[in-house]
């Protein structure tokens, strides 16, 4: 691979989200091409590649990267996958884009930081999308511009009209709060060090046995204060805010004002009816992101200590949540690979 | 009457305007009661009168201007009685509030214009409410204040849910652009020169004969430019608008947010159904203000002059109206009391 | 006093907010005048009611109580004061508007809770002014409509561009969250059970000893969960909103869009800078529906026990400040007379 | 080329768009590279080829066209230099995506039209990028659903921050008013029938001879009237936006409210500076449309009657405004090709 090729991408997971990733290589992004597909489904990963010029199926994802024509893994499989599959790209040290999370748990997470420490240097990009919506990008500008003076609270809200079958408490934290954990950490630079889960009555629209609204409260290093409404059945669509209270003024994002109209009695425009409408710019810029800095031999964006942290934080707010008390984050010292 | 004496106000006229002039300064006004009422259905004036302590009913203007218990004077009889009852105050010279318009044309306009002159003081406040509007005063002061510069356009919205039974092309421009006209001269302290009416294929809920909407363009002494879009059946509700476009800037107002809601899909709020709902406040700050005034012993607000004025850009709308050319207006050379 | 005179108001304490009320009776309330003001400084007081014709000035609120001419009492002494006035006025049975804080603490409250229903009959109305402000009169009326389904949560924001000298963080409990305390029990119709104050680091433009800001937590008897931010340092201006997150949707007040600029590369509008500018009419139409309840010979708006629950919920707040943990709040039952 | 294959694009034109247009396609586009780029200053193309991979340079667009490896054809040269480049694109039937103007008059349009039509099918696409910007292509799907009936009015503003140095009136039109003419055309599906030019006293930041701001009306096929004030010096930002007032409602899109802070005493936010920033997105949706249709062997987008429209309704602009009054404008019918 030269810098100025196109990077040979070998999608790993054909399931929703890896048949969009390649759909998006294919159709958006600039400089790169689906080389292989894999899955253990291999009459899916077939079908997939069938509609892609010069792309091969696989069901190993070992066999993939073997493939003298692979540059470059995209791991979109389930996430008890993602450690065998990262392992492997760090045998080829093959630059890697990982969807969140990193790994399920704190520990297996561990053990990628540390293999990736082993190699030497970075290679993985975790998907940790938010980072690269526009929105929030201007919102973490503003805020190391100094502008606004130092950031003491930030007041989220993340919305979903319904909740997907079988979602579960846990499911709250690890799938839909991990997203304000990351944005928290990012948009502040400071480690969560403590997480609190309060819980109101539940909104009738509730599945059984999911108590759905939560509000999970964060504190950080720094000393800043977090809060967090989830709420996965709000009916009226997906909506996502983010409010910094500063030193000197406040900013908001996630109001999304682009159509007003006026009728029948009412001012006003549509909310998005999920994260692919809302941040589908931010997955395009995401892999247009990767693909821009595996062509330049560079590794940016959301690190294993990242998939790391959040997951640690995962686990606290779990507990948190159970047990109906503050509970402090474990983390290991930051490796010098990641300061 | 002593300056802080409670002021005795003769209402006359009991219409839907009349009667919600006596319930304002009964319940909502300070410093007023109403001491008389006149209607020349004498039955109605009776029934009004017998909802107010020590109120008088009378069916002749005259007769309520001679009881020794009245101050003061609101005229809100049909426009076309509004000329002798002017008379009749000015005899005397008691200070009125006419609601708008002074009088059906510029000739009879020109008429008061004159007798006010012979008293030789202003008496007559003129009933253009949206000058006591929050929203235009706001306007108004950052005009007035010269951070944006020069006004060069004014872009006006002038929508009601559904014009009333038997609304004329010519009531188009009489009873609601008239609104606008007040607050062109108003706002830019210029007088209107010309007028242009141009007419769009109408919408399907037009009642037969209605020419709706239409956009009116003014044309000022200063060189401003002025449009107006008036649409009495645009379904959705009341609304009115005015966007100053400046030298440094532009300002806007009339987008009313009181409180967003999120259901169903949607974001926004509610529009206004009505001028009672969108000007209540600035019909009780119109009267306040009189009332306020008169107890002082001092005339303000709008004067016979914009009365006139008013009167002489809507005789120059209509017949741009209706022959379809811009039509220029005449004024005769202010008079020194209205300087 | 007859249902239709004019209310005869004794003014205790002439400060700051007492002349606001006085200049609000003369100048803006229909149907009322001040007939007596009263205040330890006897200079004061009669400045002030040198200024209002017909007005005696006194020192002692029972003294102007026995004056013959005074049909009702509004109290605007310092709250320390507030006992012994609304005492005095029981003994002879007057119609009182008090100020908040109805009396300084829970205990003192409820002995006033007490004499009142000895009394047998609501006679006070406290001033807790939000409940008149248009936009909470709308996010009560859409709540009460059923609309959006149950309240889960209710998200305030509550900030001012700089505190006063001399304030405490016990101050920012009962002078400032205070007001969060009576809208929460007034727009879900629940107790307070029980609140927790968190602590970020504080804006460097706290001043020394102040912890600024803070967020409160209430937890309701219904079920619903409550945030506070209360940030009286922001340095912009002075903002209060409040959003309302239930089954169906949300619903938020507090952006006040008057008036949109565009001018030197922004949007945009100005914020308030005091409560004056924001709540001014929230106060009128407190005082305007006290006079006109008055008049009937009744008795609306937050009582006695609204007071008392305040109090109570002062109590617990400062403790869970001072204590650093989540505090009940303790209740006595509710009596009948407010039921 | 083969369908699935990567698009060769030659780009005509290296000044500032046409060397964004190559950026574009090596950063941005999926399925196009730069093949050859065509600047009358060879050292110009030179340096800009330099910079691409398998770029070659040329003086000559006909040359560039002959290169076996070129596919498809992007003019980004001056407007004069358009009718030759799009007829050696002709003569050898590749597809182009032609900046606007299509050519600088209604005559030379004309004869782009017929040899269009003598080659016997579509093979360009105008450059009017509006139609790929996510808030008109909104605009676009809410009119075309027939949701708010038949639109009656489009009030649009086109401001820019400052003209640039030698901006003239006809300028204002043809550079401009172009946009609005195109987009009028293409949101209500009508022909421009006549033009009228207004214009108020210039603001004072108006260069010497440039009569800034104007306001522009449109009259169309099917009755439908459309204003538009062009502001080139508005001293704030560039900005656009467009309100369709319809027969049940209204739509207005271009506020663009991406992020809103409170500082100051001011809520806001930031406005555009010029139209990079406000539609970066719509000119990267344009080129990867043309991309796209190209390797599907379509043409897709404005078309060459679309060019030649916009062109004749310039001419009868121009003409308006400097002779001041209502101007007709002449198209020859429509073509079967365009239908």
């Amino acid at each position: 691979m030269t810098q100025r090729g196109t990077l040979s991408v070998a999608v790993i997971g054909t399931g929703r989200m890896g048949a969009d990733h390649v759909r998006r290589i294919n159709e958006v992004t600039a400089g790169a091409r689906v080389a292989a597909v894999v899955d253990v489904d291999g009459e899916r990963a077939k079908s997939v590649a069938a509609g892609v010029e010069g792309c091969t199926a696989y069901t190993e994802p070992a066999a993939a990267m073997a493939d003298a024509d692979v540059d470059a893994v995209l791991i979109a499989s389930p996430g008890p996958a993602h450690e065998a599959a990262l392992l492997a790209a760090f045998e080829r040290d093959l630059p890697v884009l990982c969807e969140k999370p990193l790994t399920p748990d704190a520990a297996s997470a561990l053990r990628i930081l540390e293999a990736e420490q082993k190699l030497g240097h970075r290679r993985v990009q975790v998907g940790f999308m938010r980072r690269y919506d526009a929105e929030y990008v201007k919102l973490k500008a503003l805020l190391d511009s100094g502008q606004l003076g130092r950031p003491l609270m930030l007041h989220n809200r993340h919305r979903n009209a319904a909740s997907p079958p079988g979602f579960t408490d846990a499911m709250l934290i690890n799938d839909s709060v991990v997203h304000e954990m990351d944005v928290t950490r990012w948009l502040l630079g400071q480690e969560i060090t403590a997480v609190t889960v309060l819980r109101p009555t539940p909104t009738g629209n509730a599945p059984e046995g999911l108590s759905d609204p939560q509000f999970v409260v964060f504190e950080t290093g720094g000393g800043a204060l977090v809060d967090v409404e989830i709420y996965v059945n709000c009916g009226f669509g997906y909506q996502v805010q983010a409010e910094a209270v500063c030193e000197y003024g406040t900013a908001r994002i996630g109001d999304g004002h682009a159509m007003v109209t006026h009728m029948a009695g009412r001012w006003g425009g549509t909310v998005a009816q999920d994260y692919v409408e809302r941040f589908a710019q931010a997955y395009d810029h995401e892999v247009q992101a990767w693909v821009d800095a595996t062509r330049r031999g560079e590794v940016t964006g959301p690190s294993v200590w990242d998939g790391y942290a959040a997951a640690a934080v995962c686990e606290a707010g779990v507990r948190a949540q159970s047990e109906g008390r503050r509970t402090e984050v474990e983390l290991i010292d930051r490796p010098a690979l990641y300061a």
